[in-house]
Protein backbone atom coordinates (compact mmCIF):
# COMPACT_ATOMS: atom_id res chain seq x y z
CA UNK A 1 0.00 0.00 0.00
CA UNK A 2 1.73 3.78 -0.98
CA UNK A 3 -0.06 6.81 0.84
CA UNK A 4 -3.03 8.49 -1.19
CA UNK A 5 -1.25 11.47 -3.23
CA UNK A 6 -3.28 14.00 -5.62
CA UNK A 7 -0.68 13.24 -8.23
CA UNK A 8 -1.63 10.47 -10.40
CA UNK A 9 0.85 8.04 -11.27
CA UNK A 10 1.80 7.12 -15.33
CA UNK A 11 -0.01 4.18 -14.40
CA UNK A 12 -2.71 5.53 -12.70
CA UNK A 13 -3.69 7.35 -15.63
CA UNK A 14 -3.36 4.66 -18.19
CA UNK A 15 -5.76 2.44 -16.09
CA UNK A 16 -8.25 5.20 -15.80
CA UNK A 17 -8.26 5.81 -19.64
CA UNK A 18 -7.96 1.94 -20.28
CA UNK A 19 -11.40 1.97 -17.65
CA UNK A 20 -13.10 4.69 -19.63
CA UNK A 21 -12.20 3.31 -23.16
CA UNK A 22 -13.69 0.23 -21.22
CA UNK A 23 -16.80 1.74 -20.61
CA UNK A 24 -17.99 3.33 -23.82
CA UNK A 25 -17.27 -0.01 -25.60
CA UNK A 26 -19.50 -1.91 -22.74
CA UNK A 27 -21.94 1.25 -23.45
CA UNK A 28 -22.26 1.03 -26.93
CA UNK A 29 -22.28 -2.70 -26.96
CA UNK A 30 -25.21 -3.25 -24.83
CA UNK A 31 -27.18 0.08 -27.38
CA UNK A 32 -25.68 -1.72 -30.59
CA UNK A 33 -27.58 -5.03 -28.91
CA UNK A 34 -30.40 -3.46 -27.72
CA UNK A 35 -31.67 -1.50 -30.69
CA UNK A 36 -29.52 -2.61 -33.45
CA UNK A 37 -26.26 -1.07 -35.03
CA UNK A 38 -27.69 1.15 -37.89
CA UNK A 39 -30.16 2.72 -34.62
CA UNK A 40 -27.52 3.05 -32.31
CA UNK A 41 -25.08 7.23 -33.04
CA UNK A 42 -22.21 7.61 -31.24
CA UNK A 43 -24.19 10.61 -29.41
CA UNK A 44 -26.81 8.16 -27.98
CA UNK A 45 -23.81 6.40 -26.52
CA UNK A 46 -22.07 10.07 -24.70
CA UNK A 47 -25.74 10.56 -23.92
CA UNK A 48 -26.35 6.91 -21.99
CA UNK A 49 -22.95 7.59 -20.60
CA UNK A 50 -23.79 11.09 -19.42
CA UNK A 51 -20.34 12.81 -21.50
CA UNK A 52 -19.90 14.95 -23.88
CA UNK A 53 -19.66 13.82 -27.18
CA UNK A 54 -16.28 14.98 -27.64
CA UNK A 55 -15.30 12.69 -25.13
CA UNK A 56 -16.57 9.77 -26.74
CA UNK A 57 -14.56 10.98 -29.86
CA UNK A 58 -11.53 11.31 -28.15
CA UNK A 59 -11.32 7.75 -27.35
CA UNK A 60 -12.99 6.38 -30.95
CA UNK A 61 -12.79 8.66 -34.14
CA UNK A 62 -15.70 6.75 -35.64
CA UNK A 63 -18.69 4.17 -35.19
CA UNK A 64 -17.03 1.99 -37.21
CA UNK A 65 -14.02 2.10 -35.15
CA UNK A 66 -16.36 1.40 -31.73
CA UNK A 67 -18.20 -1.59 -33.61
CA UNK A 68 -14.74 -2.78 -35.02
CA UNK A 69 -13.35 -2.38 -31.09
CA UNK A 70 -16.47 -4.01 -29.47
CA UNK A 71 -16.06 -7.33 -32.11
CA UNK A 72 -12.33 -7.38 -31.22
CA UNK A 73 -13.46 -7.82 -27.07
CA UNK A 74 -15.87 -10.52 -28.00
CA UNK A 75 -13.50 -12.31 -30.50
CA UNK A 76 -10.76 -11.76 -27.98
CA UNK A 77 -12.37 -13.83 -25.01
CA UNK A 78 -13.69 -16.16 -27.39
CA UNK A 79 -9.96 -17.16 -28.46
CA UNK A 80 -8.87 -16.99 -25.01
CA UNK A 81 -11.73 -19.68 -23.84
CA UNK A 82 -10.11 -21.82 -26.79
CA UNK A 83 -6.83 -21.77 -25.38
CA UNK A 84 -8.02 -22.62 -22.10
CA UNK A 85 -9.71 -25.75 -23.67
CA UNK A 86 -6.51 -26.59 -25.73
CA UNK A 87 -4.83 -27.07 -22.29
CA UNK A 88 -7.54 -28.92 -20.67
CA UNK A 89 -6.83 -32.57 -19.83
CA UNK A 90 -9.23 -35.34 -20.71
CA UNK A 91 -10.27 -36.70 -24.12
CA UNK A 92 -11.24 -34.78 -27.27
CA UNK A 93 -14.81 -35.10 -26.40
CA UNK A 94 -14.53 -32.94 -22.88
CA UNK A 95 -11.98 -30.08 -24.57
CA UNK A 96 -15.21 -29.96 -27.32
CA UNK A 97 -17.13 -29.83 -24.85
CA UNK A 98 -15.45 -27.15 -22.53
CA UNK A 99 -15.21 -24.72 -25.37
CA UNK A 100 -18.84 -25.18 -26.77
CA UNK A 101 -20.01 -24.41 -23.17
CA UNK A 102 -17.83 -21.21 -22.69
CA UNK A 103 -18.59 -20.32 -26.51
CA UNK A 104 -22.01 -20.37 -25.55
CA UNK A 105 -21.54 -18.46 -22.06
CA UNK A 106 -19.42 -15.54 -23.59
CA UNK A 107 -21.76 -15.18 -26.60
CA UNK A 108 -24.62 -14.54 -24.52
CA UNK A 109 -22.49 -11.69 -22.64
CA UNK A 110 -22.01 -8.20 -24.10
CA UNK A 111 -19.27 -8.14 -26.79
CA UNK A 112 -19.70 -12.07 -27.42
CA UNK A 113 -23.35 -11.13 -28.39
CA UNK A 114 -22.02 -8.00 -30.06
CA UNK A 115 -20.25 -10.31 -32.43
CA UNK A 116 -23.26 -12.63 -33.04
CA UNK A 117 -26.05 -10.21 -33.19
CA UNK A 118 -24.55 -7.29 -35.33
CA UNK A 119 -23.56 -8.66 -38.71
CA UNK A 120 -19.82 -8.45 -40.70
CA UNK A 121 -22.02 -6.33 -43.26
CA UNK A 122 -22.39 -3.25 -40.80
CA UNK A 123 -18.64 -3.16 -40.99
CA UNK A 124 -16.70 -1.24 -43.09
CA UNK A 125 -14.69 -2.58 -45.94
CA UNK A 126 -11.20 -1.27 -44.19
CA UNK A 127 -12.34 -3.01 -40.91
CA UNK A 128 -13.22 -6.25 -42.31
CA UNK A 129 -9.02 -8.16 -42.08
CA UNK A 130 -9.19 -7.83 -38.56
CA UNK A 131 -12.21 -8.94 -38.10
CA UNK A 132 -12.08 -11.39 -40.16
CA UNK A 133 -8.37 -12.50 -39.33
CA UNK A 134 -10.00 -13.21 -35.85
CA UNK A 135 -12.98 -15.10 -36.46
CA UNK A 136 -11.05 -17.20 -38.66
CA UNK A 137 -9.41 -18.22 -35.61
CA UNK A 138 -12.73 -18.85 -33.85
CA UNK A 139 -14.41 -21.19 -36.55
CA UNK A 140 -10.96 -23.09 -36.87
CA UNK A 141 -10.75 -23.84 -33.21
CA UNK A 142 -14.49 -24.89 -33.11
CA UNK A 143 -13.19 -27.47 -36.17
CA UNK A 144 -10.09 -28.36 -34.61
CA UNK A 145 -11.79 -29.56 -31.03
CA UNK A 146 -14.11 -31.27 -33.09
CA UNK A 147 -11.53 -33.36 -35.80
CA UNK A 148 -9.27 -34.30 -32.69
CA UNK A 149 -12.52 -35.55 -30.91
CA UNK A 150 -13.52 -37.38 -34.12
CA UNK A 151 -10.11 -38.72 -34.29
CA UNK A 152 -9.31 -39.87 -30.55
CA UNK A 153 -13.18 -42.12 -31.19
CA UNK A 154 -14.79 -40.14 -28.53
CA UNK A 155 -17.40 -38.16 -30.58
CA UNK A 156 -18.59 -39.44 -33.98
CA UNK A 157 -19.41 -37.14 -37.28
CA UNK A 158 -19.99 -37.95 -40.87
CA UNK A 159 -19.74 -34.01 -41.69
CA UNK A 160 -17.49 -32.04 -39.85
CA UNK A 161 -17.62 -28.92 -41.57
CA UNK A 162 -21.42 -28.85 -41.78
CA UNK A 163 -21.61 -30.23 -38.07
CA UNK A 164 -19.05 -27.09 -37.14
CA UNK A 165 -22.00 -24.87 -38.87
CA UNK A 166 -24.53 -26.71 -37.22
CA UNK A 167 -22.69 -25.87 -33.71
CA UNK A 168 -22.28 -22.44 -34.08
CA UNK A 169 -25.88 -21.98 -35.00
CA UNK A 170 -27.43 -23.56 -31.92
CA UNK A 171 -24.80 -22.35 -30.06
CA UNK A 172 -25.24 -18.36 -31.62
CA UNK A 173 -28.94 -18.47 -30.97
CA UNK A 174 -29.24 -17.10 -27.51
CA UNK A 175 -27.32 -14.40 -28.32
CA UNK A 176 -30.76 -13.07 -30.03
CA UNK A 177 -33.08 -14.70 -27.81
CA UNK A 178 -31.78 -15.11 -24.63
CA UNK A 179 -32.87 -13.28 -21.87
CA UNK A 180 -31.00 -12.42 -18.95
CA UNK A 181 -33.52 -12.13 -16.22
CA UNK A 182 -35.14 -15.71 -17.60
CA UNK A 183 -35.23 -18.46 -15.19
CA UNK A 184 -31.91 -20.66 -16.19
CA UNK A 185 -28.04 -18.28 -16.09
CA UNK A 186 -26.22 -18.70 -18.90
CA UNK A 187 -24.35 -21.37 -17.79
CA UNK A 188 -27.24 -23.45 -17.35
CA UNK A 189 -28.26 -22.96 -20.65
CA UNK A 190 -25.05 -23.57 -22.14
CA UNK A 191 -24.58 -26.95 -20.62
CA UNK A 192 -28.24 -27.75 -21.98
CA UNK A 193 -27.43 -26.63 -25.36
CA UNK A 194 -23.83 -28.59 -25.34
CA UNK A 195 -25.74 -31.71 -24.05
CA UNK A 196 -28.18 -31.50 -26.47
CA UNK A 197 -25.57 -31.43 -29.27
CA UNK A 198 -24.15 -34.21 -27.98
CA UNK A 199 -27.08 -36.83 -27.17
CA UNK A 200 -29.15 -35.20 -30.47
CA UNK A 201 -32.82 -36.24 -30.49
CA UNK A 202 -32.57 -40.53 -30.86
CA UNK A 203 -33.66 -42.38 -28.29
CA UNK A 204 -30.94 -44.41 -27.22
CA UNK A 205 -31.72 -48.12 -26.41
CA UNK B 1 -56.72 -22.18 -75.69
CA UNK B 2 -58.64 -19.17 -76.55
CA UNK B 3 -57.79 -17.12 -79.32
CA UNK B 4 -54.79 -14.58 -78.68
CA UNK B 5 -56.62 -10.94 -78.02
CA UNK B 6 -54.79 -7.84 -77.93
CA UNK B 7 -57.06 -6.85 -74.98
CA UNK B 8 -56.45 -8.68 -71.39
CA UNK B 9 -59.04 -9.52 -69.41
CA UNK B 10 -59.62 -8.72 -66.30
CA UNK B 11 -58.31 -11.95 -64.99
CA UNK B 12 -54.63 -11.11 -67.45
CA UNK B 13 -54.29 -7.81 -65.57
CA UNK B 14 -54.45 -9.17 -62.31
CA UNK B 15 -52.25 -12.18 -62.88
CA UNK B 16 -49.49 -9.20 -64.47
CA UNK B 17 -49.76 -7.13 -61.38
CA UNK B 18 -49.03 -10.02 -59.25
CA UNK B 19 -46.04 -11.09 -61.47
CA UNK B 20 -44.90 -7.40 -61.24
CA UNK B 21 -45.61 -7.44 -57.56
CA UNK B 22 -43.84 -10.47 -56.86
CA UNK B 23 -40.71 -9.38 -59.38
CA UNK B 24 -40.38 -6.30 -56.72
CA UNK B 25 -40.28 -8.38 -53.63
CA UNK B 26 -37.94 -11.35 -54.92
CA UNK B 27 -35.32 -8.31 -55.93
CA UNK B 28 -35.71 -6.84 -53.22
CA UNK B 29 -35.03 -9.53 -50.73
CA UNK B 30 -32.26 -10.75 -53.17
CA UNK B 31 -30.72 -6.82 -52.26
CA UNK B 32 -31.74 -7.27 -48.72
CA UNK B 33 -29.73 -10.48 -48.24
CA UNK B 34 -26.86 -9.59 -50.00
CA UNK B 35 -26.32 -5.91 -48.72
CA UNK B 36 -28.20 -5.36 -45.53
CA UNK B 37 -32.06 -3.52 -45.31
CA UNK B 38 -30.24 -0.23 -44.10
CA UNK B 39 -28.08 0.01 -47.08
CA UNK B 40 -30.67 -0.97 -50.14
CA UNK B 41 -32.82 2.14 -50.58
CA UNK B 42 -36.40 1.22 -52.98
CA UNK B 43 -34.32 3.35 -55.63
CA UNK B 44 -31.40 0.65 -55.79
CA UNK B 45 -34.38 -2.04 -56.24
CA UNK B 46 -36.13 0.18 -59.24
CA UNK B 47 -32.73 0.02 -60.84
CA UNK B 48 -31.98 -3.59 -60.39
CA UNK B 49 -35.15 -4.19 -62.31
CA UNK B 50 -34.79 -1.10 -64.94
CA UNK B 51 -38.11 0.41 -63.79
CA UNK B 52 -38.57 3.80 -62.68
CA UNK B 53 -38.44 4.28 -58.87
CA UNK B 54 -42.51 5.89 -59.39
CA UNK B 55 -43.36 2.11 -60.60
CA UNK B 56 -41.84 0.52 -57.36
CA UNK B 57 -43.79 3.54 -54.83
CA UNK B 58 -47.59 2.23 -57.03
CA UNK B 59 -47.07 -1.22 -55.58
CA UNK B 60 -45.43 -0.62 -52.33
CA UNK B 61 -45.53 2.98 -50.89
CA UNK B 62 -42.23 2.32 -48.45
CA UNK B 63 -39.77 0.00 -47.86
CA UNK B 64 -41.06 -1.35 -44.58
CA UNK B 65 -44.03 -2.52 -46.50
CA UNK B 66 -41.51 -4.10 -48.93
CA UNK B 67 -39.72 -5.64 -45.92
CA UNK B 68 -42.88 -6.87 -44.16
CA UNK B 69 -44.29 -8.85 -47.60
CA UNK B 70 -40.90 -10.44 -48.41
CA UNK B 71 -41.28 -11.26 -44.64
CA UNK B 72 -44.73 -12.88 -44.70
CA UNK B 73 -43.77 -14.61 -47.76
CA UNK B 74 -40.81 -16.25 -46.59
CA UNK B 75 -43.06 -17.23 -43.21
CA UNK B 76 -45.99 -17.96 -45.46
CA UNK B 77 -43.50 -21.02 -47.11
CA UNK B 78 -42.81 -21.89 -43.89
CA UNK B 79 -46.28 -22.31 -42.61
CA UNK B 80 -47.23 -24.53 -45.45
CA UNK B 81 -44.48 -26.78 -44.70
CA UNK B 82 -45.87 -26.84 -41.46
CA UNK B 83 -49.05 -27.77 -42.87
CA UNK B 84 -47.54 -30.35 -45.13
CA UNK B 85 -45.87 -31.83 -42.62
CA UNK B 86 -48.91 -32.33 -39.97
CA UNK B 87 -50.47 -34.64 -42.98
CA UNK B 88 -48.03 -37.55 -43.70
CA UNK B 89 -47.98 -40.48 -42.46
CA UNK B 90 -45.66 -42.17 -39.81
CA UNK B 91 -43.79 -41.51 -36.84
CA UNK B 92 -43.36 -38.22 -34.84
CA UNK B 93 -40.00 -38.40 -35.52
CA UNK B 94 -40.55 -38.87 -39.76
CA UNK B 95 -43.11 -35.35 -39.68
CA UNK B 96 -40.87 -33.91 -37.58
CA UNK B 97 -37.58 -34.70 -39.66
CA UNK B 98 -40.03 -33.58 -42.67
CA UNK B 99 -40.46 -30.56 -41.62
CA UNK B 100 -37.08 -29.79 -40.38
CA UNK B 101 -35.84 -30.57 -43.59
CA UNK B 102 -37.85 -28.38 -45.50
CA UNK B 103 -37.94 -25.40 -43.11
CA UNK B 104 -33.67 -25.80 -43.86
CA UNK B 105 -34.26 -25.37 -47.12
CA UNK B 106 -37.06 -22.46 -47.28
CA UNK B 107 -34.71 -20.70 -44.96
CA UNK B 108 -32.01 -21.36 -47.92
CA UNK B 109 -34.58 -19.55 -50.39
CA UNK B 110 -34.66 -15.73 -51.01
CA UNK B 111 -37.93 -15.05 -48.94
CA UNK B 112 -36.78 -17.34 -46.04
CA UNK B 113 -33.11 -15.91 -45.97
CA UNK B 114 -35.05 -12.59 -45.43
CA UNK B 115 -36.38 -14.08 -42.44
CA UNK B 116 -33.45 -14.94 -40.90
CA UNK B 117 -30.78 -12.18 -42.09
CA UNK B 118 -32.91 -9.14 -41.99
CA UNK B 119 -33.68 -9.06 -38.09
CA UNK B 120 -37.33 -7.91 -36.95
CA UNK B 121 -35.44 -4.84 -34.98
CA UNK B 122 -35.46 -3.25 -38.76
CA UNK B 123 -39.07 -2.87 -38.88
CA UNK B 124 -41.43 -0.44 -38.22
CA UNK B 125 -43.27 -1.20 -34.85
CA UNK B 126 -46.95 -1.02 -37.02
CA UNK B 127 -45.65 -3.63 -39.06
CA UNK B 128 -44.53 -5.94 -36.01
CA UNK B 129 -47.75 -7.77 -34.68
CA UNK B 130 -48.77 -9.13 -38.28
CA UNK B 131 -44.68 -10.46 -38.21
CA UNK B 132 -44.91 -11.85 -34.55
CA UNK B 133 -48.56 -13.78 -35.37
CA UNK B 134 -46.80 -15.39 -38.68
CA UNK B 135 -43.54 -16.29 -36.80
CA UNK B 136 -45.04 -17.29 -33.88
CA UNK B 137 -47.00 -19.98 -35.69
CA UNK B 138 -44.10 -21.29 -37.17
CA UNK B 139 -42.17 -21.58 -33.54
CA UNK B 140 -45.38 -22.75 -32.51
CA UNK B 141 -44.99 -25.67 -34.94
CA UNK B 142 -41.47 -27.14 -34.74
CA UNK B 143 -42.51 -27.05 -31.30
CA UNK B 144 -45.96 -29.00 -31.75
CA UNK B 145 -43.39 -31.93 -34.16
CA UNK B 146 -40.96 -32.27 -31.20
CA UNK B 147 -43.65 -32.61 -28.61
CA UNK B 148 -45.64 -35.12 -30.56
CA UNK B 149 -41.96 -37.25 -31.72
CA UNK B 150 -40.83 -37.13 -27.68
CA UNK B 151 -44.56 -38.22 -26.82
CA UNK B 152 -44.94 -41.52 -29.41
CA UNK B 153 -41.21 -42.25 -28.17
CA UNK B 154 -40.07 -42.00 -31.30
CA UNK B 155 -37.49 -39.05 -29.82
CA UNK B 156 -36.15 -38.31 -26.62
CA UNK B 157 -35.89 -34.63 -25.23
CA UNK B 158 -35.25 -33.49 -22.12
CA UNK B 159 -35.64 -29.35 -22.55
CA UNK B 160 -38.06 -29.40 -25.16
CA UNK B 161 -38.18 -25.42 -25.41
CA UNK B 162 -34.36 -25.16 -25.47
CA UNK B 163 -34.34 -27.74 -28.10
CA UNK B 164 -36.61 -25.75 -30.16
CA UNK B 165 -34.57 -22.59 -29.85
CA UNK B 166 -30.72 -25.31 -30.96
CA UNK B 167 -32.95 -26.32 -33.54
CA UNK B 168 -33.73 -23.29 -35.15
CA UNK B 169 -30.28 -22.22 -34.57
CA UNK B 170 -28.82 -24.21 -36.53
CA UNK B 171 -31.35 -24.54 -39.12
CA UNK B 172 -31.27 -20.69 -39.87
CA UNK B 173 -27.68 -20.70 -39.68
CA UNK B 174 -27.00 -21.89 -43.93
CA UNK B 175 -29.53 -18.80 -44.25
CA UNK B 176 -26.15 -16.87 -43.49
CA UNK B 177 -23.67 -18.86 -44.80
CA UNK B 178 -25.00 -20.94 -47.53
CA UNK B 179 -22.98 -20.84 -50.95
CA UNK B 180 -25.57 -21.21 -54.09
CA UNK B 181 -22.97 -22.06 -56.11
CA UNK B 182 -21.10 -24.64 -53.16
CA UNK B 183 -20.89 -28.49 -53.82
CA UNK B 184 -24.14 -29.63 -52.00
CA UNK B 185 -27.38 -28.14 -52.90
CA UNK B 186 -29.79 -26.91 -50.64
CA UNK B 187 -31.96 -30.58 -49.75
CA UNK B 188 -28.14 -32.45 -49.13
CA UNK B 189 -27.11 -29.82 -46.81
CA UNK B 190 -30.64 -29.47 -45.09
CA UNK B 191 -30.57 -33.73 -44.81
CA UNK B 192 -27.41 -33.80 -43.49
CA UNK B 193 -28.16 -31.08 -40.99
CA UNK B 194 -31.57 -32.64 -40.07
CA UNK B 195 -29.47 -35.99 -39.48
CA UNK B 196 -26.89 -34.05 -37.29
CA UNK B 197 -29.49 -32.87 -34.81
CA UNK B 198 -31.00 -36.49 -34.77
CA UNK B 199 -27.96 -38.08 -33.55
CA UNK B 200 -25.76 -35.63 -32.15
CA UNK B 201 -22.30 -36.46 -31.69
CA UNK B 202 -21.98 -39.17 -29.33
CA UNK B 203 -20.79 -42.46 -30.79
CA UNK B 204 -23.17 -45.39 -31.24
CA UNK B 205 -22.25 -48.26 -29.02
Amino acid sequence: MTDASPFRTAEQKEAERAAKRDAVLSAAARMFNERGFANTSLDDVAAQLGVSKRTIYHYYPTKDRVLLECLKKGLGQLLDAADEARSREGSGRDRLAYFLCRYAVITMDDFGRCVIRTGVEQLKSESMPEYREMKRGIDAAMGEFLHEAVKDGSVACENEKLAVFAMAGALNWPARWHDPDGALSKEEIAGQLVEFLMQGLSPRT
